[in-house]
């Protein structure tokens, strides 16, 4: 990782802002009680829903574990998938669904039809399952231009002619304005499970080898830059693409890869947490390794953000065994959109659910679960 | 029909009110411009997103026709089908799509819980598929109490074990405080279309007899009447139901049913015109051979509306080959959820396209597609 990233994850980071604004507020007044100290950061006891419940991290998953799945939770069901594997009528399907609430619609690199498609094709994908058909449903903020409702739909018709997928079933609501952000979109996905393909965070064993298929942060910073008119010399676009194709060139070198996910919010670290908690291995990572864009590392350093927790959407990271790890490398780099593949660390048995990183002066630090989220509704 | 019903559709019925308004003016002021009236009913040449476009009627049609088909649509994607019929690793499966708006989040006979998970399994019972796979996708508003969020879950979780069908995957965004409503929730499903079973609008023909599962108009009335405060001596409850078990159920007397529709937003004038329009048979209603309980023709009467227009969650029209009618009625009797069932008409080869309804007094009337909507954001 670029030497500009922060070294401490964004709830650490928060907290730490906070005592800075309390001292300078010590010199004015009583000396602070810090009991009474309040942290900004979002807080795991909350009776109302903040942000952070939609960010991906530990607030996301408690969300899932404590009212989801005991209300309608199944074997299936699981906080750390980002698709069903299922069986039905003698076919080996994958299924998958997600909300787009994406601020602003349009932004550089793509809009929220781009993700609409991208994201659910990417989560089937990760199952190692071709995209075959999507849903699409609608949640129209009363007013919004017409124009803009098309220039969203032609959009996702664009991403889902070049993912290859078909958009064969929609809904379309239309809420008060008010009640709405302009444009919401869902789509769900049915795909394909290939024949002896089985990917999922159990199958990692210590010793597997980390990949990502490229670097990290563009997505989030991107976004981020547009919606608060941020500019940092260059414009940073969105690397938002569909990774089907990826992992069918992956696929084919072996079927047994052990695990896939695509970083999206929460970002890396917390891709590589979950799944080192769902597979009981220690991951270490070698910091310098990561790929982190200059343009991005800047953008981070400005803002006080660690690229690790930043959202991405168009990126992989890949859990394979050590002796294919060469050989799926090398078909990722010959794919257009693996061409920045690197190697970022390796699982140990040490450490279980762990993630550790080496820094480039030869420490360590441990890289946390994000608890709520850096960015709010990239995705 | 009850004799309390209006004899006209919605946009109509608006447009006279605006006509009164604009005539008590005229007697304080200048004679009125007739050319500068602006009418409140949804106007079809819109340049921005109006309640009526998520209203299930004729400017729903439009938007699919005109912005979402040309955009993404292909062979598969229909504006008069609920779900997608599909082959998928030799399976023949139906796929459906469904946001649920509603406010309030629960009301009398339900929540939006209920309606998320029976609005979906019926869009797929509607293609004859028992519904197996669901995803849940929430948007959630910052702020809403956690409290609601596990109401809203278990009455969800407790409709899919009623509906016998399970939640296999899930997402949850959340958008700021005053983007959004409290609850969003999309739902998907997938099911499987047993062999045989081949239902849509096109093999409809002249001569079928056209049943309706039984009494029309209560579940919309129900939301109405608690959104607005309204009573009418007795509560009015919704039944929101999940049909997939009255679907098997007449099924079982025969395959060759020739098309089902669950009669939701727009109302059962909006499921006849669809239906007589992709058939290109006319339908003709007894009118008063429509079951509409005294509690909504009261209510309806009070408030202006129509209850051929006003959404159903809990009911089906069925229209089927002449031969079985009496079979299938019997059966549908036979079922809790079908009791209320009767013959209100059949298909002709005249006015192919058209809806017509005998009145109670001898005369006939056209029930007209809606424009947009007569109640807002019912499912």
């Amino acid at each position: 990782m670029s030497d500009t990233t922060t070294t401490a994850g964004v709830a650490a980071g928060t907290v730490t802002a906070t005592t800075g604004r309390a001292m300078s507020d010590q010199a004015a007044g009583p000396a602070p009680d810090m009991l009474a100290w309040t942290c900004p950061a979002p807080l795991r006891d909350q009776s109302r829903v903040v942000m952070g419940h939609g960010g991906g991290g530990a607030l996301s998953a408690e969300l899932v574990e404590q009212v989801f799945a005991p209300a309608f939770g199944g074997p299936e069901l699981s906080s750390t998938t980002d698709a069903a594997a299922l069986e039905l009528g003698g076919a080996r399907l994958a299924f998958s669904t997600d909300s787009f609430v994406v601020r602003p619609l349009f932004f550089p690199g793509g809009s929220i039809g781009d993700l609409a498609v991208n994201g659910t094709v990417n989560d089937l994908a990760m199952s190692g399952a071709q995209a075959v058909y999507l849903s699409c449903g609608f949640i129209l903020e009363e007013g919004v231009p017409i124009d803009v409702v098309t220039r969203v739909a032609d959009t996702l018709g664009a991403a889902a002619r070049t993912a290859g997928v078909h958009v064969v079933t929609g809904d379309t609501k239309v809420v008060e304005a008010g009640h709405g952000d302009g444009v919401y979109v869902n789509t769900s996905g049915i795909g394909l499970i290939p024949d002896g393909v089985d990917l999922r965070p159990q199958r990692v064993v210590p010793g597997d080898v980390v990949i990502v298929s490229g670097p990290i942060g563009v997505h989030g910073v991107a976004i981020m830059s547009v919606r608060e008119g941020l500019e940092f010399g260059v414009e940073i676009e969105s690397d938002c693409a569909a990774l089907n194709g990826l992992v069918e060139a992956m696929l084919a070198v072996t079927t047994d890869l052990h695990v896939l996910r695509d970083p999206t919010r929460g970002g890396l670290a917390a891709s590589l947490n979950e799944i080192a908690t769902a597979s009981g291995t220690g991951v270490v990572l070698q910091e310098r390794a990561v790929p982190v864009p200059d343009a991005v590392a800047n953008a981070c350093a400005i803002l006080g953000l660690d690229p690790m927790y930043v959202a991405n959407e168009g990126k992989l990271v890949a859990f394979v065994p050590r002796e294919r790890a060469e050989e799926v490398l090398a078909a990722m780099r010959a794919h257009p959109l693996g061409a920045g593949a690197a190697v970022i660390g390796e699982t140990v048995a040490e450490h279980p659910g762990m993630v550790v990183a080496r820094t480039g002066l030869g420490g360590t630090r441990v890289v946390d679960m994000p608890l709520g989220e850096q960015l709010p509704r990239i995705c």
